[in-house]
């Protein structure tokens, strides 16, 4: 419908992003259609380092469709060559830590001197700004200081980290809404901008359960285990199965009624204890011994068929495995087996943006490190296969 | 430096979201600039719900800077209402379950007809298409079939659920990532599509790490507790100190160096089962028991003043009531204390993009159920006071 096959398809992207964070964005951003050129330094970017040979999987599962080239930065030629990049670039994404591009003489300020329409997207800890600014940017560390540690795990357990990287992706995710609207902006102004995002703020509203349930009443513990936050809906938790563990959320009465029908216990309908979700709030532990006494007898995906036909809302805890080979998730493109020239086969990452104007992405595989250095600076930069080689045995790339 | 205060001035929404999701993205849309309308049913959005009198905290947190009207959509006059916003609307937020909207005779291909230039939307746990679209989309459901609960918690443990609604953020994130995409297209197409995002997928990504290890090596168990998900990098995990507990993250041979001196342990420099990060995560229990027993009699901040000191990258574990009045947070904009009309003093989230060309939004407190239904009726659309009343006693809001 549009006249454009994707979204970005006219937009060039400078790709410094390194590890998740700005490689998700640019990730996206690729998918989306845009021209993206992924500069690493000549020993490559960390993230292929945690494979001693080959590729690591993470840097495979987060590069597709990406130009790749080597420039160091620090060579007085490196800086010329990334300069004239960004003189013809939309978008610059980078995730190093604060002041790195400014130490470098690449900061904000240089860089719109030479493109004032470039969009300069920066993503790193805790921001440019701020007490945190120059606390070290880990998903760990972030996951501590966010807070979302002391809300994961049990009462009676230590604080826990999710195991999902929820700083970085967030931060990616948020850096890439930034990039998205500055384009848009871009359009009606003519003007480009500085838009930046720390990994610290774009976690801090997910805490929206724990937070209202510290704002409602200062007697329930940070950490609720598989339970609701507040302690206030019932049944909501994991039970065990025969095989395996079951999320179960049947709250409101028609939930509830529907289940004790399932579990053959419709006796227990109008028992004062469990009369309401507020009633049977009050009686966790004696509703939740009474629906895991009936799961675990049973199998995980016999237990969530039998109750979604019941209508009480449930789903499988699936384990990774599963999720690694998941039938909804091939099927929506999210999951893209692709032989990889390095790796071999492996699966990596779709779109999760559906445009009705655009096709799902073709997928190419992360390119080797400095695969396409000679074509960017040749191709794109007109130099020579002499200037090329004579920079090249200088260290450039 | 651009023409317009905030990125999205001339942007209005209409905004039928609720719970998390779409609210989230609809939040952020208006702290960029734009007009959102809020619908609500006339009993309110469920949200509401969840306290018996006065606003819940969650609605008041989500809610800010949004018009206030409620309407009921199954009523004749209640569509067509819902009809002339849209006609005049850019956007569309809904995260209602798969085919509601449809049922409405409201779905894309009914608005589309009105507005060519709308952007609709659609947020839902599963998406419209793949076996599990019908499955109920709660973020319990979607962090056990997603697989985060299997990679959430520790190894002789349970599956736990992440303590933040990763599912609901990170679906209403990406939601917003598709909506500026879309105008950022429509400026160039003078169309407007369908945007689709489903939480099951926009969490698949955040898998990253537990992913690349079972691709490296299957064994590895999914959950690690709050060790590195391959079990790869050493000294990584969370500690218990004195009075809480610090994540410590010494995983290069200079930050091993920096921690043993700050220990007092130079004497282990050149111990050959420590002697590299491939060394120390074969002993990762040697290794956790030397830290630990240096910060278990230690006071979480004063360890944590003196790592940063020595380089060695680490986060004090804060509490829940800790971060809902983190200054860092608070100097950035992004806990902002309010006077809400009927809740009272609140803290409520701010925009976690920063761009250069607009100043951060001032927030307004989120509106009381059918705040701005009058004025949106008779202002925006024209009614005459005796339409409305008549409207109003017909309960069409």
């Amino acid at each position: 419908m549009s006249m454009s096959d994707q979204v970005l398809d006219s937009i060039d992207v400078v790709d410094l992003g390194q590890i998740y964070n700005g490689p998700y964005c640019s990730l996206l951003l690729s998918y989306m259609g845009a021209n993206v050129t992924k500069i690493e330094p000549p020993h490559g970017e960390p993230l292929r380092d945690r494979v001693k040979d080959g590729e690591a999987p993470e840097f495979v599962m987060l590069n597709s469709n990406k130009e790749g080239m080597t420039l160091n930065l620090k060579t007085k030629e490196g800086k010329e060559i990334f300069k004239e990049l960004i003189e013809d670039a939309d978008v610059l994404i980078e995730n190093f830590s604060v002041g790195t591009m400014e130490r470098l003489d690449l900061g904000y300020g240089d860089l719109t001197e030479l493109n004032p329409e470039l969009i300069y997207a920066h993503s790193s800890g805790f921001g440019e700004e701020g007490p945190y600014n120059e606390y070290p940017a880990m998903d760990l560390t972030i996951q501590a200081i966010s807070g979302v540690m002391d809300v994961t795990g049990f009462p009676n357990g230590p604080p826990t980290k999710a195991g999902i990287a929820v700083g970085d992706f967030m931060g990616g995710i948020h850096l890439l809404a930034g990039v998205l609207g500055a384009l848009y902006e871009r359009e009606l102004t003519g003007e480009g901008q500085f838009v930046e995002v720390s990994m610290h703020d774009s976690v801090f509203p997910t805490l929206m359960s724990p937070m209202a349930a510290h704002f409602n009443d200062d007697n329930v513990p940070p950490r609720t285990g598989n339970r609701h936050s507040g302690l206030a809906q019932s049944p909501y938790n994991v039970y065990e199965t025969a095989d395996g563990y079951i999320a179960i959320f049947g709250v409101t009465n028609r939930h509830w009624h529907s289940l004790l029908e399932v579990i053959g216990r419709e006796d227990l309908k109008d028992d004062p204890r469990f009369e309401s979700n507020v009633k049977r709030s009050n009686h966790l532990n004696e509703v939740d011994e009474l629906v895991e006494g009936w799961t675990i007898e049973r199998e995980r995906d016999d237990i969530e068929e039998t109750l979604l036909d019941a209508g009480v809302p449930c789903g499988p805890v699936k384990k990774l495995e599963e999720v690694a080979d998941d039938p909804h998730l091939k099927e929506r493109g999210m999951i893209n087996e692709i032989d990889h020239p390095d790796y071999g086969k492996i699966s990596v990452p779709g779109l999760p943006i559906r445009f009705s104007g655009s096709d799902l992405p073709d997928i190419e595989p992360s390119p080797s490190k400095g695969r396409d250095t000679r074509k960017v600076m040749c191709e794109r930069l007109g130099y020579s296969e002499a200037e090329f080689e004579e920079l090249e045995e200088k260290g450039v790339f």
